[in-house]
């Protein structure tokens, strides 16, 4: 019989896009024991983290619950609930999870109409929404923060023109929850996913939404009685049942509201590290998150330009917790990424499509976001770059980051 | 601003048919810091599990790993994987779970057809093997182990029924896997889901699949190129294209081969839990555990009776994992359920549709399936059956246990 090792994972500093680094705390919550599903002390539990995710979420919504998969089963969740095959949805592309969302809303049966941007750049909002005047779409689906650019895009105006024609609003703010304001209600966003591996800094494996009563209208149509229940006439209602049961949120709400209508086997674990995750931002502050997270930026901003490095994506719209780094002329940006990863025990990322090999990106999210690992990336960069053959001005990157650091406490 | 509290759950006895107690080694593996997910180190984790799944499934399927979501997650993507809108499947209900697999099916777009059988008893393999071969379905989905009714069906020549029919067998063992023999190759089963919450004593949250070169096969017919890459022409395949992208199994595979294309963030913690709980199951070995499992629901049984409960089921079919029994003329069934918790820490089930309020459903299963839990319910269950009114022969419960156990030692 072949003899399985004890797991002994060695110890990273991630500062990728996510997944990035879990808080300790997250860590030390996942190793209680469970509860059973319905025990009234976990159902407690379930309670309090959608009362914690309202705050996150900076919303007054009644749901605000996890998903039990990862980001994209919080998107594909929202999405297939929401289509009905047929409807058109529209959705301004400028990076990698744009294309996922047109991917997912046309296998829901979406007739899909895109916009698409430069990489590197996001849409002025009014061009959204002469596109939502112009199409009148049932739906708007884009990416708040895009992590394949580094791109922020800003919402001016477009929740505004959805009310106005009628259309939901479906926002992907997987990459920027817990990093970055994400105002819900005030930016009147119809729906949102967030994720719990980058900003947050819980692991994958759940995706917290939330959703308000224009979108449950909506949902609530699609409902159908389960089989068993309905009788046959009501088999005339198919083509509006949503095509999923696992992510059907006019169940999932059942499940979550005090029915507690048996749906799914809630992912203890999981609740736990969301509950002490999200515990843990609203401890912090969100205004002194978001600051936190500028602040570091700012630090690792300052140590790579004085690296002599070249940022790419234009500055105007730069995502705070994602950097997006030109790969020097005749560098192997795999090979800096591995020795990285390898001495240093350092993991940053590469990049996605027509960015391949251009790229690197690094994050600056959640626990990852700390002065001790921007530190630690700058200085581990110069020694690679120059192990590489690249010409750093030595020891200027740390300089630049104490330096500035030592600004920000002014 | 509200303070929520330090996380501090209960610690309960979990003899539910699941969510069941977690394995303290599994908790612990929780805990560990994560890797990225791309890290070399975390991808041969990611094969090592693959290893490990093929000796708990009993299989020589490459194919072979979780699917990040609670159980009905894994019997989702399978099924939405393999139906075609149109399809016929081929449901043959024993309990509650059946149900379940028509209700997935048909929102996929199959065309279902039924077999069904009184609760508490299980179909003679050859009533379904004649509706093979009358109905010729292209898909055959069933229940392995109903934890609704405590019933296990059998499959003896069902497998070979649906290879002459030219039908995929797809089979629910998320009751049974890791708790009673699960044999995936000898009874020709070309997909099988199982749970990590019951009989592996993982936290719900994954799925672990398998399936063989039958389904891989019907998968790839399915599978389109991802948007962008493909031309116009492609798009008169859509009806082919699997209706969900989280589930697509044809892009989970390509994920969990030497590709690793990009595709959802692995959950980290979830897949070092389902690791470590399947690296346990092969410790203890397959066969001491479904031996472990039939020793401890013996002495069960023999305490149930020896208090004078009546069981719930047909004996001949009896599931080992799952024991129901009647609740007593008079008694309000939760009332009992609600002191075995609040005052001995103890959780059992309630049940389901038709059997509401008639049985509790008492799980011997993973982690929770040992002595002094067994023993704890026993003597627990008496006095608050004694509490309610119920003439309950003293003492004899504990007693006829601890004589099974002896014997069992012989």
């Amino acid at each position: 019989m072949t003899i399985y090792k004890d797991l002994a994972p060695s110890q990273r500093t991630i500062m990728t896009p996510g997944p990035v680094e879990v808080d300790p705390r997250v860590l030390r919550a996942m190793s209680y024991p469970i509860l059973g599903q319905f025990d009234p002390e976990f159902t407690a539990l379930m309670n309090e983290t959608m009362e914690m995710l309202r705050a996150l979420f900076q919303t007054n919504n009644q749901w605000c619950y996890p998903i039990d998969g990862t980001s994209r089963s919080g998107i594909e969740a929202v999405l297939v609930s929401v289509i009905q095959p047929g409807d058109k949805v529209l959705v301004p592309i400028y990076g990698r999870f744009g294309h996922l969302l047109v991917e997912i809303s046309e296998r829901c049966g979406a007739e899909v109409v895109t916009l698409e941007k430069e990489w590197g750049t996001v849409f002025d909002p009014g061009e959204i929404i002469g596109a939502i005047r112009r199409e009148q779409p049932h739906i708007v689906a884009m990416v708040h923060g895009e992590t394949s650019t580094g791109c922020l895009q800003p919402f001016g105006g477009i929740g505004a023109a959805c009310r106005e024609a009628d259309a939901l609003l479906i926002v992907d703010a997987v990459a920027t929850i817990g990093g970055v304001p994400v105002q819900t209600d005030a930016w009147q966003l119809d729906a949102v996913i967030g994720g719990t591996q980058k900003c947050l800094s819980v692991p994958a494996g759940m995706a917290p939404v939330t959703y308000n009563e224009r979108v449950e209208a909506k949902v609530l149509r699609r409902k159908t009685i389960e089989r068993g229940l309905r009788d046959k006439d009501a088999e005339s209602v198919h083509g509006l049942t949503v095509r999923s049961n696992y992510f059907d949120l006019g169940m999932l709400q059942d499940y979550w509201s005090p029915k507690r209508l048996n749906h799914h086997t809630e992912a203890t674990s999981m609740l736990y590290a969301l509950r002490e995750g999200v515990r843990l931002v609203l401890q912090e502050g969100l205004e002194a998150r978001f600051a936190r997270h500028r602040r570091h930026e700012a630090a690792l901003l300052a140590g790579l330009t004085a690296m002599g490095l070249t940022l790419y994506g234009d500055p105007g719209c730069k995502l705070p917790v994602v950097t997006c780094v030109r790969i020097p002329d005749g560098v192997d940006g795999e090979a800096v990424r591995a020795m990285l990863l390898n001495s240093f025990g350092i993991e940053i990322a590469s990049s996605f499509g027509p960015l391949k090999g251009q790229i690197w990106r690094i994050g600056t999210m959640g626990y990852s976001c700390n002065q001790k690992n921007v530190l630690h990336v700058l200085g581990a960069l110069e020694a690679v770059l120059i192990r590489h053959g690249v010409k750093v001005p030595a020891g200027e990157a740390l300089q630049a980051a104490l330096a500035c650091y030592e600004r920000s406490l002014d």
